[in-house]
């Protein structure tokens, strides 16, 4: 396994498209490298997809949205891949059900890679020959950013296959460790006044469709925590009985602690009575400084009770991010963990570390409109059932955040890098 | 089966809490008068509740939250019925498996007659007594609304285990048909002007805690419809491939036309090729005029994507409700199902006929607080994963509904008398 | 509740076909009589059935394959009663599913009175017009053997929905009990030499069709015991770890005891430290010289390789059996519970009591041919995944029980009056 | 991809253990060889297990069974491979769950190989050393049956893991295939005069305790299919409703027909209108003549029912192939697949080919007793709800099939290469 340096490649988007292409194709396959073929075929739970199908899904979007349509005389690399790596375009046809994912071996990884290396080919001649179409620009753009948010999900999905087998294998034994001064005891709260706010995206780079419009938002006096809730925070909660009073929780939550036996964020386990918790660079002893990672928006909503405060609405948090630029503890960092905080005398942790939930249900925007067609597909047809959360996490790519970014997840959902920002 | 006349009755709230106290709890039993013992004990699905349990559960609310904490010396009707019909408090204590309510026989329905009439002395004695007692005063106040709301579901659950019957029983033959001239073609569009408006619940009457705090909220210009979508109409959208064309569909909306195969409302069915559906009343052809009903959320938002609108948010809905009489097809009139519209130069059919889904998840309003104790369980656990419902139904009891007053089911759910207003 | 004495009916078969019939029907009747209305509806879980279907479906089976055939011009008592109450008949046409019974309100209890006494006209008046008719004759006798399976099933699932109920109603309270001296401690163990015997049905007597032919088994020597399991031997097993060490229990039963929580047999509960079961007559203490109840062949057979010895085989039962009186605690004793042992120096027990589970699948015997038609569904098919039980139980009905006859339930079923005979 | 040559290799039972034990172990890598890394790691149903747990599992046998009791100061190759390659046995302890093999990316296909050698050289030392140990002797000749039936299951797993994927892959391309003249039309009809038999295992050679002991059996007249139900025969029974009415099927089964959509074999699809079948050797056209394989249980007797006969019993086939050499198209023949039969003057086809479904149900053998400890829990404590298959297949290893051997499997199951011979 060659050690991987993510931090010392150029990962800001370069000028030429073909070239951009190149960078973010690149970067899958480094973020893929370190794993054993075993490894790439894995479906732990239906939420999560193997390795091997987020590397051909992507690919595949870039064949059917790109080269099927503006390359006349495109020949698919394989007819059935289609069917395979379709992940929920109904417009396009039939496809393979999402929890039968895993018990695919083939294609093979190799094959995979084949049919990247094919594709990338096509894709190199089509964005030189073509480099000033609009659509085709566009399309790669989206094709750009809907790839870097699979390799999110490659690290989210493969740290979850790994947890899962007793031998919790690490997923690479090099990472760094952050070696830092102890996080400052007590948040402060940061003020922002009653006022007619805007969100929203509105400007000529690329944002997904359910960031816009822009539209004006009425708020009130609100605080926000100026850092995350760390994990020595989080089990003072568990401490004090979190898990075991239905005071806390919101009915559906209380629900799930009990079916499923919550009774710690995920990853977290006793090993001879301490806790340890899996991270991607294998178990460690739990930090206490360190943001509180992989809970649920139900724990997440708990804690705020029990705390005596509640989660931001995603307006609140956009408003406090606008101005804040948007670095932080990212991919490029290499560190594909959570870091404690350094500073709480302004909003810290806004960007990377875990994303934040909100307590805002995940709708459309007064005006939003899905684009026609299947692309249309990709964002608005989740609008239900959903919470959303701001501000990426140490698994962001770099590049592909901002302060109107709105990931969403279900209440329920544990296994993305998901945290805890206060609010009052 | 004596011939009940319910809008015969003084419904509106008299002077005397004592007396308004015996008017609700009469009403109760009017309902359930025209059911054979039989039917009392039927849970249809877990969302269902049998009629005697409904009857058990109120009468549990008063004895658990009024006579036990303020009755010195009261001695409960029975030792475990605390256990039975205890429906979702925790701090209460353990309770019967919501699922099972169907499985009880006993005890049966004249013991809760017998229950009823005991825990009704106890309580006038009490509102005699403790007239001024300020918490007396308040929790009987909440538990009458907790039965008005209990008797709404009282007649929605006898629908659904009458419905469900192959011999399509009614809940009465002799309930009156609405007799008018033919619903107006075409809605008008009732035009709303940006502004910085207020919703939310202010005053010395009663509502419950998650229609407050009243708070600002900033709308942008929208339009509302007069009337509310018909049963024409929706014919039309199923004519058009409703339930065949994903494209039309939240994604897990469409999931559900497939899992449950959904293809037109429920209580909707073919008999001889025409479509017929059960109402309380039996089982009756499809009034083309009459609104839609029966329909989830799913189905409201896929219409309004049909038809190139959307549906409300609730703070729209407030707005346009704020100034109109809450006054409509409500449980009083006896019908017991939705009426044609008949006017549609200004908001129609607002309060009565069905419960009008809107696009707003329900969420606690900005500064929300849940009572402390046990009756904080009353909303607020519920607040996740829910949509908001507006305006009250055609088995909506009189005095039960206000502009303000925010009802909330899962995406999913069919079963209440829910139906579409469009906006733009 | 009037005082049932059903011990002094006339319970054995009397001479015409017609008093045999109105006997039958009216025990069924005679045992429900204890109930209230809404006892009649609850199906406490799929395999068990409401009272009101139970008497319902045996008068469907005189209609369906009696009246209708036999009697020209007769008119069925409702045009959707066939599609209600018709158990598996695929050959009789649809029918509403089975775990759905509990959800029907109506027909209400006295339209199913109403339905016998119509269908007890017509065959009333069918017997005494076609008295000689053979298949009228054969096909009646069938249908009141089969009505005395179900008066089984009636008290047996009754059990089972009355001991759910948390307040752990009696079916009757004025059940007798036994007095008596206490059971001999320890079992004798019977001889039966090695030989070719021969076991099955062979006659001009009624029984059914799984029974036949007659045909010859070689059994090598066994001992059987001469008495059933009591509740302490069992409980000695349970003291002894029976429920907690695998090597006890097949690999099906022991996943049945992990999931299912197994820890003693059905209806036993500790009840301020002591066990004490749920009996017809309400709770009792535990009894420790009553045979043991309602276990599953899991733990029979568990018991049986903890106790060093093995369950016995239909064949060896029956050639045990074969000169026994087939009398004992049976229905009409009137106890509706087993009772211990009296007599250990010949077989007791082999009737009546508890059903006894042996080591034989259910299959047919050689040369075993179903009737033709849906009367050829009866038993045949359900030839698989069960194992045979012996020699009738306390709630077995009078003239129903005999040396040849099969009982047969699937291995995890406890809520029959099962329990356990050793051999070796 | 190696062109591997099964048949050439000396596969019968060679004089020294140690060479015998290297033989078999041989074997299941040479039967791995054809497989991508991706293709060992598939669980494609809960009662698959994927190849890498196969070849893992039996080393685990002899590691735990065989070196750490018999070879002081043994070191277990990894600490946690007892509790990932346990597959049943509680007296060993804790184990991985069966569901979840596939979930398991490590350990590596390598390191099961490292696992095996590992295994191998202490093996070899072992039975080098002590040579002459009796229970290593044993225990040994258990492990190597033990490794014979995973072999079988290897493929027939590795078979359903492929047919599952829409691309189809084959196991092998290269597989030979069987060039003859054209099946018998007719099967002839062998007839078994009336007698007291003996079956069961009895002598030194090795056989499961479940073969044993002998014992006499009394079996009527019958007459035994000279050959099994083709292909072309099964196709006239679903061409005759088979899949479509109830009247032949047994009730359990009819449900799976039902709920399942089971209308052909398993491996059957009808591709441009044509029945293909897929093998190990990929996707080829329906042969009318070989032996219908993949069939339930259920089918296997609703078929014996449309014909108007019956399944042999265990004894009767016992008794049949008592005379017959244990030869036909085995594993070493490589086909991997039924070939049609070429005799029909004596029964063909009893050994190879198909598993053949009995009508009996896997019981113990009177007098059978499991041995003790954790290796008495192989057979006895599956003794329920499983039917005895006899006479091997053309994926069971040579020297692995005799007479008196019982297979067995749940009534349900059609992913084993299972097929019908009939009896009267």
């Amino acid at each position: 396994m060659t050690r991987l340096n993510i931090s010392s490649q150029p990962l800001t988007r370069p000028l030429s498209l073909v070239d951009w292409y190149g960078q973010v194709r690149q970067l899958s396959e480094t973020l893929s490298a370190p794993l054993a073929i075993e490894d790439y075929g894995i479906q732990s739970m239906p939420d999560v997809s193997p390795t091997k199908w987020h590397l051909a899904h992507v690919t595949w979007f870039f064949e059917t949205f790109l080269l099927l349509p503006y390359v006349e005389g495109y020949t698919v690399f394989h007819p059935q891949f289609g069917y395979l790596f379709n992940s929920y375009y109904e417009a396009i046809g039939q496809r393979h059900p999402r929890p039968e994912r895993g018990l695919l071996s083939r294609p093979t990884v190799e094959e995979v890679y084949r049919y990247r290396a094919y594709v990338d080919d096509a894709m190199r001649s089509l964005l030189t020959t073509q480099a000033d179409h609009p659509d085709v620009q566009e399309r790669t753009i989206l094709g750009l950013h809907h790839e870097q948010q699979h390799q999110e999900l490659l690290l989210t999905d493969i740290k979850h296959v790994l947890a899962l087998n007793p031998l919790r294998p690490a997923y690479r034994e090099d990472l760094p460790r952050f070696e830092s001064a102890p996080t400052p005891r007590k948040e402060t709260w940061l003020d922002y006044p009653e006022n007619l706010y805007s969100i929203g995206f509105e400007g000529a780079d690329f944002a997904f469709d359910n960031e816009s419009p822009k539209h004006p938002v009425y708020l009130q006096d609100f605080w926000l925590a100026s850092r995350l809730v760390t994990n020595g925070e989080y089990l003072e909660f568990m401490e004090a009985g979190g898990y075991a009073k239905p005071e806390y929780w919101l009915a559906e939550g209380w629900g799930m602690v009990q079916t499923q036996g919550w009774n710690a964020p995920l990853y977290w386990e006793t090993v001879d009575g301490d806790w340890q918790l899996m991270t991607l660079g294998g178990m460690r002893s739990l930090n206490l400084d360190e943001p509180v990672c992989h809970v649920s928006y139900f724990e997440a909503e708990a804690y705020a009770t029990w705390a005596g405060k509640r989660l931001p609405t995603e307006a609140e948090w956009e408003v406090a991010a606008e101005s804040v630029n948007p670095a932080g503890n990212l991919l490029e960092q290499g560190y594909l963990h959570p870091l404690p905080a350094t500073d709480i005398s302004r909003p810290d942790q806004l960007f990377g570390d875990v994303w934040e939930w909100t307590q805002s249900a995940y709708l459309p925007y007064p005006g939003y409109k899905a684009a026609s067609g299947a692309i249309g597909e990709y964002n608005g047809k989740f609008m239900c059932n959903q919470m959303v959360l701001r501000g990426g996490s140490c698994v962001t790519p770099p590049g592909h955040i901002r302060a109107t970014y709105r990931n969403f997840f279900p209440t329920s959902a544990r296994w993305q890098f998901s945290g805890i920002r206060l609010a009052h």
